[in-house]
């Protein structure tokens, strides 16, 4: 006799953008990957809301983050386990709207791949000096900015979750002394040293390139503020593949402007879409990408699912979820 | 009794740029660091030709390809071996001024660092949408263009010297395919495949990266015409940090402002420095980069002297130089 089926509800939000979509056609492509444990699921695709209410009564799980959270203990009273299909969690924060014994869990690991390639672009952009050298090509500017060997340089990486430990790995692929800083000091395989987040201040003048990689929490807000900043070098930069609000990004805008710090590469920012009036558009030494350096362009759902079908094998056998979001860390 | 000293002439261009200048400092250091080689000479230092014909009259060995090259038989006697600082000597072609007997040679091997971490760069800047970015930014416009996965991309690397073999690894090292093109066809270890250029039109359908890196010579002028520009996909790119002429620019720029190619970088153009009315400096989805790829910003004439130290070794030891050129083939 077959087992009973999960009644699984999958919300997507359109305005996230169609590579973040959990299409029919993805799910059961996904559903094909893992037919054993798919089987075990009956499962309803929802858009903005619609059909979300009927689905909740008997959904026991929700993959995608419902943009009306409250009273959801009331309005799905079987659900035992939600997913967010992104690794950031911090717009659901606090998790006060989260049913007492309901798992909340996040999409860590689809980010660590990509955020490794990003990274071993981003490190050599700021090495090379092409965001100068971008900018004299607008100016029809030729000059010969010549740049060092980049081998030995430092990379100070905040945060080794899956997208600081990509960004590790490619700081070492290219020959860069990695250190890093985690809240739990934790050694992780591509680092030479892990510290704990008390060390920042320590650890800050001796870096080359200062890598955000944390998740946004309150405690995390402006982690990299205009005091830390100053105590970097002139010639190091910033990279940011996580939130915005991390840095301090008025303070990071008058310090390259000033010449007080050498470049930067934000891939975040405080405001997404970044506002066309923004000044950081053309500050200088900085360069700006839109969000895009975690998320792989063909693949992200799928990947995604891959990831969520594992944690489903845990569900179903009464083991703990892989990626649970503490609620206390907001992470 | 000491053996008897070898008169070694040093001939600097001021308008080479002061990275490129073997000066006093960096020629005492350089004899510290190969002090019983230094022992058997005795060397003369001169700037744009400043003592240079007192100097010919008993230089056995120059450093530096005079600007005046005529009746240099007559002018140097003695002259036995003549090393350009350069590894390209693109510019010294025909080498009808080289008197028989003489040998001379280039400075290939003092680039291929440098240029495996551009191209570790570039190969990126390409799968990111970097250009496309780039432009974006300018335009203070936020669109989210996302990329696929770089690892499985075919890298086609025309000509596999020093350079070529940097970006063999550059690629390897990123996880592309890499097929690699040389006059001897011969198997190098960072490539998967080598074929002669004969293979060329053939494999450049197959391309997501054509890697520029062979010498300029009337052979080569061109090598990627418009024919061949042809051959690739549209979502393609070229690369070029070998010479400007290699590639036939003006149908590069065509074929990226009608969407044929998807970007290119070019480190180096038909005239250096780019005239400001080129109409490069604009194309869409080029990254121009002024001539920076391969040389050590700050260590390029350590490294070329380490090279040429070894080489002289070999002339002391009556052994074959290395990096000799071939004057019929012209590099």
């Amino acid at each position: 006799m077959a087992s009973r089926k999960f009644r699984v509800h999958i919300e997507n939000a359109r305005n996230k953008g169609e590579l973040f979509q959990v299409t029919r056609e993805r799910w059961d492509a996904a559903c094909v990957r893992h037919r054993a444990l798919a089987r075990r699921l009956e499962a309803s695709i929802g858009w903005d809301g619609d059909g979300l209410e009927e689905a909740l009564k008997e959904a026991e799980i929700v993959i995608g983050v419902p943009a009306r959270r409250e009273r959801l203990a009331d309005r799905a009273p079987r659900l035992r386990w939600i997913h967010a299909t992104s690794a950031g969690v911090d717009a659901f924060l606090p998790l006060d709207w989260l049913p007492p014994g309901v798992a909340f869990t996040n999409n860590v690991g689809a980010h660590g791949v990509k955020a490794g390639q990003f990274m071993g672009m981003a490190y050599h952009l700021l090495n090379s000096r092409m965001p100068e050298i971008i900018a004299n090509q607008r100016k029809r500017h030729w000059e010969q900015l010549f740049s060092p060997n980049i081998r030995g340089k430092v990379a100070l990486i905040i945060g080794l979750g899956d997208l600081g430990q990509g960004a590790a790995r490619a700081a070492r692929q290219i020959g860069l002394k990695v250190i890093g800083v985690s809240r739990s000091g934790k050694k992780v395989a591509a680092a030479d040293a892990v510290h704990k987040t008390a060390a920042l201040d320590r650890l800050l003048p001796q870096a080359d390139y200062v890598v955000m990689a944390i998740p946004l929490t309150p405690e995390t807000r402006h982690l990299l503020s205009a005091e830390r900043l100053g105590l970097m070098k002139r010639s190091a930069g910033v990279i940011n593949i996580s939130r915005g609000p991390v840095v301090d990004n008025a303070a990071l805008a008058r310090k390259l402007r000033s010449g007080e710090l050498a470049g930067a590469v934000l891939d975040v920012l405080d405001a997404e879409p970044l506002p066309p009036d923004s000044p950081l558009w053309d500050t200088p030494n900085l360069i700006i990408t839109p969000h895009i350096s975690c998320d792989d362009g063909e693949h992200y759902v799928d990947i995604s699912l891959d990831l969520w079908f594992g944690n489903l094998a845990r569900f179903l056998n009464g083991r703990p979820l892989a990626n649970r979001v503490d609620p206390r860390r907001g992470y």
